[in-house]
């Protein structure tokens, strides 16, 4: 080794054991130094060095502990047998990864987000400080592998009065998003099983049981959600529908139709109905829809929500009800999985739903969705242009048709136009064979003010049918 | 319609629209009001009750959007349609889920949980008040689906300085957890591959192959990591490594065999190694071991590691670096995937990193998990029992070997019995034939304060031993 060429810098931050051990490192590693070469005693180098053989010993214990050299006792420090790292020629192209950037525009009828506005601020930050005041050791120790348990309690509480649901609240499971409740689902049940979807549907659905190599089935939807006959047609062992509110067409199951699917998934062990209830808490008149779970007494219903649409989607907590038997089977095959929501968040909603704000929000939130949906409806009726608006008179969302011979693309192309951003419903087709002739359009308005409504239809007049 | 036997309570708070919708809804679904039965106008029974027309209609409205009546023009509302619901007789037994409850002892040698008295609560609750004082839109709006960006870039930036990984911002993960990040990995790689795990290793790693239908080998260890020539032998894809500290046994991985196994996967294309540095924060002697993704330069290595050793189980933050190439590919299979991590903790944690507290916080925790590690190991030796300590002087945890004869069930139920809680190592292994002989306990030290080390000990030496 030759010693001669390593210098110390004395004025370096970098300690002087670091620096012997990255300059023989760097020897070995470029081939200077051969393996099995003896390396000079601690004491040699010491002395060569003038330094401290402490300061040897330090670097020359690092360099053994990741293996470069050994010590062999009586005898001294050697150069590991190290193979050479076989470097390929780059065939992949370098290029910087390339974040996703969208033209930004003046109106965006986004179907995510809420309204920011009536987002209740204060009692959020009040709540968190008095939360993190009181931190103590349980926000160090991994809690239920379920969740908070009075967070699961308040839940069980609030879906029972608001939506019907029976169950206690150790059949609740608490985590950060419908998809992964969804894909431990998927490992929940066998891995033959086929899984119904609504066709239309939440398009994530088929992305997820693609990914998670899960066979599924689309199924038609008519206004009344999914079609029963078609079921008994393509016989799937389970089926994922939003009955309260069909996502994206707006339609509300009726009773009977709840019934017939209620009664199929009777006829087999192997059937359930996965119920997503993304948006119930916002229904502008008469009652809300009574849960699917609700009427369900042989335990095939799984009960899924979010508070993505109620209080945020940042906020990243979703839950679902499992029936009794379906718990145990859990608690058997996937007990490893933590609760991924953390405590603090937690304990702020729970607190949250405990003192009545969340009951509070809900209220505030339903008359301020409502303005904005009759706004909007109000809006594109005065056009006088024979535009549909399709679904129930709820959630944040409404589905349009455009009488105008346009295509899904030309409607949205043109919209871009002016500065509105549009969602067609052909992405929410899993089978695009089902697509209707007649393209139609999904208009969310949380995220819009009513005064941005009104010019965003203005505009969508323009885009569409010319100016007047 | 028997109406005589429905009766307003004047005193319930529940408007009289909804007790009559309920009272018309149970005749419908007890069978007394038959389907197709024409029920009467809303003049007539507002005229009969007593109550006004809009109430009748509210009340219709609601049966209408249930789906229990139908309005037919000019003609009138009748009653739907429904099948009976029919019942099964129950087979699933109904006893209550009952949660799962350990027995408390007085001490116990968790491998989970972090050192509380030292957690820096007072520091965190002050950012966290930052935080939410600032609240804004952002709170509200979903960002990047990989994680807040300054996050990232304040890890990937930590990531080279600590442990020589090279990598850009963008191509950072963050997660709620480690299983999250590796459910990922098994869906972004063909079905088909098969994965090897080190045995003993993590053993989450099992059932989450287990429960993703994913392949799967064991692969041995020896007191230097995983063993290459094995791995030729049973020739899986993708290797899952803990080569800073192998967990459970505790060994490095020297520089000779991180060579061989990069040479091994860049022999073909579909192999990759995947590192995971779970504890690598911690090393009690010398400098850190540089991560094996820091000297990969053929994209073959995934970094992956986690906050929960370092400053919290509970925070339930990870992160993954991954080649660009497969962020690429992630980009493209995976975009649906949303970061399940809620803004307020990433941006805490951001902050906590920028602002030095995060290398403050590592720098004092080392010393007092070196300080634990050392007076666990003191006092064992001092036993003079002959009890072998395996593993790096590094990490949350030693793995011994007690020479009394005793199995590991054995020395695990009599220090039970003395209150004292071990684990045994046997359940790391997802290939059991591989289990020596001789049993080894994991004892992990860090939410034992030193002096509970220190009577544990000696009550171990009670329970292992007998007293002297």
């Amino acid at each position: 080794m030759d010693m001669l060429t390593f210098q110390i810098d004395t004025d370096s931050k970098i300690p002087v054991y670091q620096q012997l051990y990255a300059f023989i490192k760097k020897e070995i590693q470029s081939g200077n130094i051969k393996c099995d070469v003896k390396l000079p005693s601690k004491r040699k180098l010491s002395a060569y060095l003038n330094i401290s053989q402490n300061t040897v010993q330090a670097a020359y214990d690092q360099l053994i502990e990741e293996g470069y050299i050994t010590s062999i006792e009586k005898r001294g420090y050697f150069v590991c047998r190290i193979d050479n790292l076989i470097k390929l020629p780059g065939f992949y192209d370098n290029e910087a990864v390339k974040t996703d950037t969208r033209q930004e525009v003046a109106f965006d009828f986004s179907y995510h987000g809420v309204d920011h506005p009536t987002f209740p601020f204060d009692t959020w930050r009040r709540l968190t400080k008095e939360i993190i005041n009181e931190y103590d050791k349980e926000l160090l120790i991994p809690g239920d592998s379920f969740g908070y348990h009075r967070l699961r309690a308040a839940l069980s509480e609030y879906l029972h009065q608001s939506r019907g649901v029976n169950c206690t609240p150790d059949q609740v499971i608490i985590s950060s998003g419908t998809e992964i409740l969804i894909q431990s689902l998927i490992q929940l049940f066998d891995r033959d099983k086929i899984y119904g979807i609504e066709n239309p549907g939440y398009e994530k659905l088929n992305q997820l049981f693609i990914s998670n190599r899960a066979k599924f089935i689309p199924i038609s939807i008519d206004d009344k959600g999914m079609v029963p006959s078609e079921v008994r047609i393509k016989n799937p062992d389970i089926l994922c529908l939003s009955p309260s509110h069909q996502f994206p067409s707006g339609g509300i199951m009726p009773i009977s139709r709840r019934i017939q699917l209620l009664n199929w998934a009777n006829e087999s062990d192997n059937r359930y109905l996965i119920e997503d209830d993304y948006d119930s808490e916002f229904k502008y008149s008469g009652k809300p829809i009574p849960s699917l779970q609700g009427i369900d007494s042989n335990e095939k219903v799984i009960y899924m929500g979010s508070l993505s649409k109620c209080i945020s989607p940042t906020l990243r907590v979703s839950y679902m009800v499992l029936p009794p038997h379906l718990i145990k089977l859990y608690h058997k095959k996937l007990s490893y999985i933590l609760c991924p929501v953390p405590i603090l968040e937690q304990k702020v909603l729970c607190s949250f739903i405990e003192k009545g704000f969340f009951e509070r929000h809900l209220n505030k939130m339903r008359t301020v969705y409502k303005k904005k949906r009759d706004t909007l409806v109000r809006a594109l009726t005065e056009l006088k242009r024979g535009i549909e608006i399709l679904g129930a008179d709820a959630g944040l969302h409404v589905l349009i048709r455009v009488p105008n011979h346009m295509t899904e693309d030309e409607l949205i192309e043109s919209a871009l136009e002016y500065g509105v951003r549009t969602y067609g419903i052909s992405k929410y087709y899993a089978d695009k064979s089902y697509i209707s002739k007649k393209p139609a359009l999904l208009l969310g308005f949380a995220t819009m003010q009513e005064d941005e409504i009104i010019k965003a239809v203005s505009l969508l007049d323009k885009a569409w049918f010319g100016s007047v």
